[in-house]
């Protein structure tokens, strides 16, 4: 006997208020797409009329199954609400679902607003009234629920009556500072749903959760109030949202689907198959927004599957439930056991035969594992350099080719006055290699489209790609992708390790890693070996 | 009436378990030392033995007010505790608290160590004895116990009384792989102190809580234990750790110290004072670790006080409290009200202020703030470089003299053979500057005591320093301490900034900026920014 709970995804409007973020018309419709996909009951669109976007987004709205939702704010007072311009640009949108916000909090209602407790509840009642009359269904976002009913219970549970009996079909209770703890948002709604001596209780099922995450809370207040009784959830992918965020429905949704007790309770619109593509819907939503993806998000980061400490891999070569909660593969993730300093062989062959490369010769693994970690004590971390690793494994199994020799590189950086009398930056870079017994010079300077300097790492990229001989039709098509710098003790006195993405024309991305004192060098070093991996395929 | 409760920081271990983080010993002995003046009770240093960095860190442990521990794992089954050279290595740290991990779900007792379930409650019950028995404060992390309590609750319990009977100070309940819901953790807390008709109660006193952030949920599961009854919580600074991370020290703080109900209720080693300082040492792992800051961080996010929305910023300005649960400054935090040239104002005020520079002339102010904003945009950051601002500012001032003007400087990086047919690496600068009206050249190569190159920031460092004329005495204590790198975007066509820390003989440190796309013209920059401050002093 399970029981149905409603997603109710804000991110198109709620999320818009994350520093930074402002999404197009177009980037509304993708996200909307996207969401739809995934099985959400109701998706939450935006203001329409409060600014051109959000208008020009509703004008076009996307055909979905999920009930499109405008978001408004209720009648102001001294006026009817079908006299009130804001709310009738809401309606206007012509969606399913409306979802008017309202005051709760007596301070706010003098306060913020300066009316009348009286007022503000004619209009929540109203408001919630008329969009019924226009045949939408109707939601009562109260705001500032939490903090109101702590103030003044009386009040804040009168308001939540006042949208109940003008037929709003789900009253959302806000934590909108977000500092109320899940065990009082738990408490808040028993009282509710329990009612007093006065009032009856009110449904939980015409109740939902709205929480903010200032206290690192937000998704455990959300199913907090679900286990005590509301049937619906209003949240954010990848958390967005002013401050610290709203409730993550990317974290949300699959403890709802994969774990108990809410997965032998509860019914949602999310599909397992669906949610196989979650992981791939909140990278897109970072790439939408040019975010860098969170490594540790629950469920969806990067290192949301990773095993580093050596005693759990080695455990999770056994039995991958020894260390994960659920199988990667669920959300669309995918399990790393990195090869690190704790490791073991059985590790480092399942690393090679991922690689492609055989793993039997045990002499060779050692010598692999030795290796490993003499250069991980120098600085190198072959964590998040899979191609770098793959290249000395090769060279301990006897399977690396020597494809050309360097014999030497030079890199100039130089700042001085150009002809006009400005300061300029100029870099310059010569590489020497030696290809099938022939000596080949090549020199690049640094400059970008607009004449400007790129630094010397740039140019020497530029020389070491610009003649390998018979190999140069292998490896023009690789781009640089990425480009990372640690210095791994203080003062220049110290180690740099420097990690570079590559890509090439068939989508492949690989990394590798150079280090050494000398910034310049370590560069090329993890620029030597992107190539060699590149001739390797 | 409040009651004791216990933060235990495992950072400088169990942190070190997140993907890419290596601490050295140093690192170990400075993140230490902010946790100690924090007012953490204990702090796990790492496993002695297990790797040489830890073994360095304890070797040189620094001197503390909050208790050391050492973390190791039970003695192995088949020798004695006595005679198991992991656990002596653990012992021989010399902490005063020695905190070592054991199994307590059947499953990995039997598949994962491959012994029985009485040699592995022997193995509790003798190492916990060992530890005691060397005077020491004994800790028992009962790894996997949620798991394991699902599966065999009575196996689970008795391997907590084993460590109980053996005379453990703690036994801290650890939700290992992180899937288990706060609820559950309370319901099990409860259980293990109401205790059972045929075992008595465990005292909540006695018992700690261990919890990981896969689902998003390890701050609200470690408040779920202490509602229940435990009395220790261990956690990360910043939410460090494996996979998704442990409980997050930063978000559980704050949250035991200013919000209710935990703020009447418990006592902790950490003073609203105290509080104060907790974003400047979030931010300083971040550096430590060259981590961005994340925006959105619960409390210390740079955003957890940004009020985005028009109503919210206009009800702000009226009163913080409406869309404030705390107050910034408790945690060192500051609001954001953007467009508020008011706040802007008087935070540049304050900044003036710190750096002794007036602050009366607000159209220079507004310059000031214009020209930091358009620097920012550009990729320079002023947080974190307070000596780049003030020079900044005193230009708008108009108080900023004119040391000394760079001509023009050039370095070389150069890889090639040696004599003896070695390849070696080579940097050279030559830096051409005029003080008082007089042309000095300056060349330096890079080379440390070894004869080995330290690179072309090093050979640029050295030259610009080498001689400034009249200024040269006032310069020659400068000593870099730090040097830290970010790219601001991918590829190497992207911007890099650098921050640099110099020190003094007199104890002074300073961080200057730079930022260009060439990472040697961005040192340069932010050397000669080093040089400027220190001779305004």
């Amino acid at each position: 006997m399970t029981e149905r709970l409603y997603l109710y995804d804000t991110t198109l409007r709620d999320g818009q208020q994350t520093q930074g973020v402002q999404f197009s018309a177009a980037e509304k419709t993708e996200i909307a797409r996207m969401l739809d996909a995934l099985g959400l009951d109701y998706i939450e669109g935006g203001w329409p009329g409060a600014n051109p976007t959000d208008s020009e987004f509703f004008e076009q709205a996307p055909k979905l199954d999920a009930t499109l939702a405008a978001f408004g704010m209720t009648k102001r007072a001294g006026r009817s609400a079908e006299n009130d311009d804001v709310l009738a640009a809401v309606l206007n949108a012509g969606t399913p679902s409306v979802c008017l916000v309202g005051k709760t909090n007596p301070f706010h209602v003098e306060n913020a607003l300066g009316i009348t407790l009286d007022e503000n509840l004619e209009n929540i009642r109203a408001s919630i009234a008329h969009v019924v009359a226009q045949g939408r269904e109707a939601l009562f976002d109260a705001e500032h629920f939490f903090d109101g009913y702590e103030l003044d219970p009386a009040y804040a549970r009168a308001c939540l009556d006042a949208a109940h009996e003008a037929g709003a079909r789900w009253i959302v209770l806000c934590d909108t500072n977000g500092g109320t703890m899940p065990a009082r948002i738990g408490a808040v709604v028993r009282d509710l749903i329990a009612g007093t001596p006065d009032r009856p209780g009110l449904p939980g099922d015409r109740l939902g959760i709205h929480t903010h995450n200032d206290t690192e809370q937000a998704v455990a207040g959300s199913l907090a109030a679900v286990e005590a009784g509301v049937r619906q959830i209003q949240g954010t992918l990848n958390g967005l949202g002013e401050r610290c965020g709203n409730a993550n429905l990317t974290s949300l949704i699959p403890t709802l689907i994969l774990k108990e007790p809410w997965r032998s309770r509860f019914e949602t619109g999310v599909t397992e198959e669906a949610l196989h593509d979650l992981l791939r819907i909140s990278r897109r939503l970072d790439e939408i927004l040019n975010r860098v993806p969170r490594r540790e998000a629950a469920y969806v980061g990067a290192s949301a599957f990773a095993h580093k400490a050596g005693l759990h891999a080695s455990a999770i070569l056994k039995d991958p439930t020894t260390y994960e909660h659920v199988p990667p593969e669920s959300v669309g993730n995918v399990r790393v056991v990195p090869m690190s300093n704790q490791a073991g062989l059985s590790n480092l062959r399942r690393r090679l035969a991922e690689a492609g490369l055989p793993g039997e010769d045990t002499a060779a693994l050692r010598r692999i594992l030795e290796r490993v970690k003499a250069r991980e004590d120098k600085g190198y971390s072959y964590d998040g350099a899979q191609a770098s690793f793959e290249l000395l494994a090769r060279e301990e199994l006897g399977l690396m080719p020597e494809f050309f020799e360097v014999k030497r590189y030079r890199v100039t950086v130089e700042r001085r006055k150009n002809k006009y009398n400005e300061m300029i930056t100029l870099s310059e870079a010569v590489v020497v290699v030696k290809v099938d017994g022939e000596k080949k010079l090549s020199v690049s300077e640094s400059m970008d489209e607009t004449g400007a300097d790129r630094g010397p790492v740039n140019a020497l990229s530029k020389a070491l790609f610009k003649d390998l001989g018979r190999y140069q039709s292998q490896i023009d098509d690789i781009r640089l992708a990425d480009f990372r710098v640690r210095i791994m003790q203080g003062g220049t006195e110290a180690v740099t390790r420097v990690i570079i993405d590559h890509e090439d024309s068939q989508g492949r991305r690989w990394s590798t890693v150079g280090v050494s004192p000398n910034i310049v060098d370590a560069s090329f070093e993890a620029l030597l070996d992107a190539v060699r991996w590149k001739l390797l395929q």
